[in-house]
């Protein structure tokens, strides 16, 4: 007879979207007239460069051609996106080998699947608010979860914690708070994680919305990194793809558990379960990462990243704390007028035609938060925030 | 101090793939000017389907447009695409509801990673030989494996045990031995499900090479498999999406288990770990299984099936046991002269420069049999077959 896996059953419903889509329906039925602009989702909205373009369609062609056409692939990703990676790192002064970078179809995948390698006894430390991936995918395997406060009083950019734990989530620029660890803050996380023998995971998708040149935009720039620390990063923002999924993770050859190469085991692991990303968008992944590919992708970031500085600009006026908005493309808000979060998103819903995501929706320490998010287009960032000065200053 | 998941350590060495690679590096040092013909890996050579590349470069343009632009799609994948696969399963005469379909990135993927829901109790009834994913994603997470044996006796189409188990393997057409379940096979594996409330893991991922009306393509075809089964297929081999990547899964909403959705707690599991296939893909996939598609595909598939007669049409000649080839891209035949299947292998490198792949990486039952696949051109594949023939007859 067979058994589900019963950890499932603790897993929370994840409401937090189909609420908000209950009650946006709601008001539309409400006010059939009503542009709604949403600030909830944090998905982009320009179109993919065209420097990837040019290289799926090239790269569709050859798959027409027996003479060029590519079938399996390596699962760990064509030596030319691995080595376009690697040059990208050597920009950022990070000396990564190619064996070191596994290519996937979205940081998502690894960030859920690399709990597979680690014994399911591990005690994992999770910042709260956050990413709910990261808990979700925990509670899935069974194992036992602390957490960190993510506060006003530390910037929701949190310290390590006086006990050990074993596995390590950080996301910096933080989803869903914009927060930015500062190079003295990823050293005191590096030195925790080396000294209890634990294993940072490092996300690190929206690494490419830092410009403040202070700030580490890669785990592996922090010296010791390389002995404690696996990065998952993703083009989803940084090119856009979103729908086009291709992603990263780097794992160091100095990095073991138990004296087993952490990255041997996961190579093992892919090799295993996946059969590698689509030849075509590997294609347009590595036209990302060529200088021409670069500059039409920050052309798409400053885009967004003007947005915030806008919705920034808002907040400051009208007095509201706030953190992110300038190393981050998400508005981590505190509600005006101590509501909660859920108050405020109907407040900014009925009042504004306005979505974002209550803060509640991410852990116990997003209440009274709400997250914002800079992927719009201008004109609707502009138009949503002048409604909301009106809104607030009735 | 993180610890890893120790049951990695019981794995074996993948060395299959290896030391055949190995072997074939020193005979081609040796023979610098032998002109190797590889039937060992089970990739398609072909291009893919024009329509399909047509679809992918439409999709890439729209992709390039704001006012066509797609982020994020569905988990589960597109509407569109599951529409296609629900229409093809008609053409079956199986009836599946649109929300029954997950798209994936090809079967590798969830036939690993279905583990995820069910518990690490489970017992796991595997045939043997086999696939090896089946048996290592289980060694990982720490199940218990029963074998059942493959052999001539049963002509590698085995029926069910006489004591329980709770997961069962199949894959129909086979993959290595070629061997296609019959209907009343088929009914009794059915039966046994539903008696043990064991659930099949149907591995369909070669049914496109099915021609005998007579034998089910779909485990859905079998009255009683909606209670008791998960199908598995892929794209890889029916359009020649080895590199392209896009499968799915079927997961009936009549399959429950310890009284549970085994589609929702999926559907959970997707939605967490998983951010769905590129829209481009997708688009290509739903291509494929258009009327001008499905020709396509069709005209491909029949190119290797010819291939699969010309090497059966050698082997009869040579009065070799066989099976597949009929309805099945791949032939697993019997090693000549009694020689073990490695010992073979290096028969057919040194004797022909042909290489195959040794039943022995299958599994234990795989010794004295040896896998050859018909994904290679027409010209080697004769080629190859007047090679064998002269060389078993000195």
């Amino acid at each position: 007879m067979a058994k589900i896996n019963k950890n499932f059953q603790s897993l929370k419903e994840s409401y937090l979207f189909t609420e908000m889509g209950n009650r946006i329906a709601a008001y539309v039925q409400e006010h059939p007239e009503a542009r709604i602009i949403r600030m909830g989702i944090g998905d982009v909205t320009l179109p993919l460069p065209q420097i990837t373009i040019d290289a799926m369609k090239k790269a569709a062609d050859e798959q027409a051609d027996a003479s060029t056409f590519r079938g399996y692939g390596p699962e760990q990703g064509y030596d030319f996106l691995r080595n376009a990676i690697k040059e990208y790192y050597g920009r950022l002064g990070v000396d990564v080998a190619l064996d070191e970078v596994f290519v996937n179809e979205g940081a998502k995948s690894d960030v859920g699947n690399v709990t597979d390698i680690f014994a399911l006894d591990n005690v994992v430390l999770i910042p709260d608010p956050v990413y709910p991936v990261y808990v979700d995918t925990n509670i899935m395997s069974g194992r036992e979860i602390k957490y960190v406060d993510c506060t006003r009083e530390n910037d929701f950019a949190p310290l390590p914690p006086d006990y050990p734990a074993d596995l390590v989530y950080l996301c910096s620029p933080n989803n869903p708070t914009g927060a930015a660890f500062t190079r003295e803050q990823l050293e005191a996380w590096v030195n925790y994680a080396n000294v209890n023998g634990a294993v940072l995971l490092y996300d690190a998708a929206y690494e490419a919305f830092i410009d403040d040149p202070a700030l580490p935009r890669s785990i592996f720039e922090i010296p010791g990194a390389e002995t404690c620390a696996i990065e998952f990063c993703s083009l989803s923002k940084t090119a856009g793809f979103t729908g086009t999924r291709c992603g990263y993770s780097v794992i160091p050859h100095a990095l073991t558990v138990d004296g087993v190469s952490v990255n041997k085991l996961w190579l093992r692991r892919q090799t295993t379960k996946f059969n590698g990303v689509p030849y075509v968008i590997q294609r347009a992944a590595e036209a990302a990462f060529s200088t021409e590919g670069v500059t039409q992708c920050k052309q798409n970031i400053s885009h967004y990243k003007e947005n915030a500085r806008v919705m920034a600009e808002t907040l400051d006026a009208l007095g509201i704390y706030y953190t992110g908005g300038v190393n981050s493309p998400y508005i981590w808000m505190a509600c005006p007028d101590n509501m909660s979060s859920w108050d405020f998103f109907d407040f900014l819903l009925n009042q504004c035609g306005v979505v974002g995501t209550p803060g509640e929706g991410f852990g116990k320490n997003g209440e009274g938060y709400f997250r914002l998010s800079a992927f719009g287009t201008r004109e609707n960032t502009i138009e949503a925030m002048d409604r909301l000065k009106k809104a607030l200053s009735k």
